[in-house]
């Protein structure tokens, strides 16, 4: 799979839950061709199999489990995602921590499915003890900067660099991916900048009172100059 | 909402997720209707939507986490199960266990929105410490027993009989279910004649090779014997 | 073992830890044999051992894991707790919350070894259910309230109230404490009058610039006017 | 400080708890000096202070929460530890698995004490990502042996050399032990041939009928053939 260049986490935004969610990735799909930007979008676990349903671009799970199918109960498996027709997962978000050892089982699990992994971290640190265990993507996000409005790109743009260096320098198979305050097309712009693969985003889209505008702002930041 | 008589929980079994959940699902349906005896489902997390969009039978979430929608990823809201059509949740059961305080939020959180709450415990004690929480049933499934094919109300009938005094005595409006093995029309007329008010299964079920006979013998063992 | 009157938790104050934990627990014990009032107190777990070889007031564990000795890393067994002089633990206090299934273990390793179990709850409802689990007490503390030197026996009378006549009348052989943010005599004594059995309390002797003098305030709000 | 060769984790066994916790210590710290070989040690937390009180060996905690001293119960926080004389913690060993985050959040704290972070892993790749946090030492236990007295050095020698050898490559500083099952003097002898810094045992010393005979046959085989 190739790596979208912006994903969007709906997160379990009243906004952005059920016929919402579909209406959102349709969106996303269509600003996408019009644009060309590749998005991805990561609906709540209830709503993901509806959108992989309706939507050609990638479907993520906001979480998995680091387990097999079978008797368990409320947990999401690795190995089922393709069933659902999704791409792969978020790991690790700062809403939903995981232990180290389960944060690299779910990785390995992933991986032999052909499915993409994106592990969240906090800080450059912990991205780079992320990037050592070989996901698709890392996704540096400063806690303190969910859902404030203030970018990650913009307010702790030597963080990124950081992030970047670091993981490029020593697992450089591995995407970077920085989020926490991504809201304005601007935002998006200074992100890729700084080198990273790809931007994740919620709120900005997720409670958007006109989410196609704002996908479209979201997408022309993420276009070079002269596209 | 009246609890329903069997409760089937389809786990992450392989052979009841994605439309297989769905298939199964119409099947309990059928069965209910042609016997009388009223079926319940729960569905993998993934599943829950389409199921209940599928099926006019009650439809349980597996797990919720007791959390308002919003900043929230890879989570379940109580406060937004009713928009998916389920009727309730399953909490705490052994294979996803919850802190009691979370117990205690999750339980509140549906009753506030008139959804029904299965709290699972392993013992006639946890059981009864569930039962304080005034959901509306606990499900007393031994956790040695679950899966095993081994019936509670054949091994442990005492047991159910001492869970079934101890919550009617003194939390009379919380129903009994019980579970753990329960995979014949036996099982099933043993636990009532224990004095449930229904039972709890899954494998029985969800991994039957003629999922529709299974659920017929059951439901006949749901049935008093005049009917 | 009979329950102590008044219960100090020194959590993991800087004030009341190592040799500070152990003076502290020598204040109490002195202040409880001038006063008659009996104390009890709960160290960190690092202090807890050297604490009950210096002092004979009794001392109880902050937490246990419901976990039998053998290879285990860092952590608490409840069956070794007399081994270190240890009269019981307190069990899933607000800042070490434990899964219901865990607590209830907890509950039934302390009890088969003699020791008591103090089972923190944060509102009527889950005291009601802890005490279900047959606990030598329950502690009603509103988490809200702790460390805010806003009593419980001030702000929520009725909550404590409706705690100790919920508990009495379904489980009468369960002990009931109240606390959070219990810090004067006059707090002590309210608590008193509305029918614990025994108050929790922390920061107001930890922190306290004369622990002495808190500790003689506390211990007259535990004695009946006539004494 | 400088990395003991042998460290010797006490678990919760009940022939090395209390009392025994710190005869095993004395003898571990007579051993050492007998021998030349370095010797750590990491008492349970009851056991922590007593033992740092009566040896000169370093003592580790088994276990630390990334929390700052205060309103804690129940905890253990990095900050203190030096209060009692330790020297550092395991972390995230396979019995008390932590979460990335909270595992980046200790190293850090730690550090910042200037005591010493051996960070456990299961596998060479969990092994790195530790290393990426730059504790003073991962220190790699494939968790299917642990307690089988089958060495991962004879089991697993190429893991052990894979873990040292990426380790080494991308994060030099960090030193690297290996454990699990290591219980012999032999199986001391070849895990340094294999590269290690140090190594890490439990039950072969914890357990150990005479274990003034079982700590000197490892130390020898922690000695260079000549010495």
């Amino acid at each position: 799979m190739i790596l979208p260049d912006i994903i969007v986490n709906l997160k379990l935004y009243r906004e952005a839950i059920g016929q919402r969610a579909v209406q959102i990735a349709r969106l996303a799909e269509e600003v996408g061709r019009e644009t060309g930007v590749a998005f991805g979008i990561a609906p709540s676990l209830m709503d993901a199999w509806a959108v992989a349903r309706e939507v050609d671009i990638p479907v993520f799970a906001q979480h998995v489990d680091p387990v097999e199918p079978g008797a368990r109960t409320g947990h999401v498996s690795p190995r089922l995602l393709r069933e659902y027709g999704l791409k792969g997962s978020l790991i690790n978000h700062s809403e939903r921590r995981m232990r180290l050892a389960d944060v690299r089982a779910a990785v390995r699990m992933l991986r032999g499915e052909g499915l993409a992994s994106i592990v969240c971290a906090g800080d450059p640190e912990e991205s780079l003890a992320a990037a050592a265990l070989k996901p698709t993507a890392v996704a540096f996000e400063p806690p303190e900067l969910i859902g404030t409005g203030v970018s990650v790109s913009k307010a702790r743009p030597e963080a990124v660099t950081r992030t970047v260096n670091a993981v490029r320098s020593k697992f450089e198979e591995v995407a970077v991916i920085c989020g926490a305050g991504v809201s304005t097309g601007e935002d998006v712009r200074r992100a890729f900048e700084l080198g990273v693969d790809a931007v994740l985003l919620a709120s900005a889209v997720a409670r958007a009172p006109r989410p196609r505008e704002k996908l479209l702002e979201l997408a022309r930041g993420a276009m070079a100059p002269e596209d």
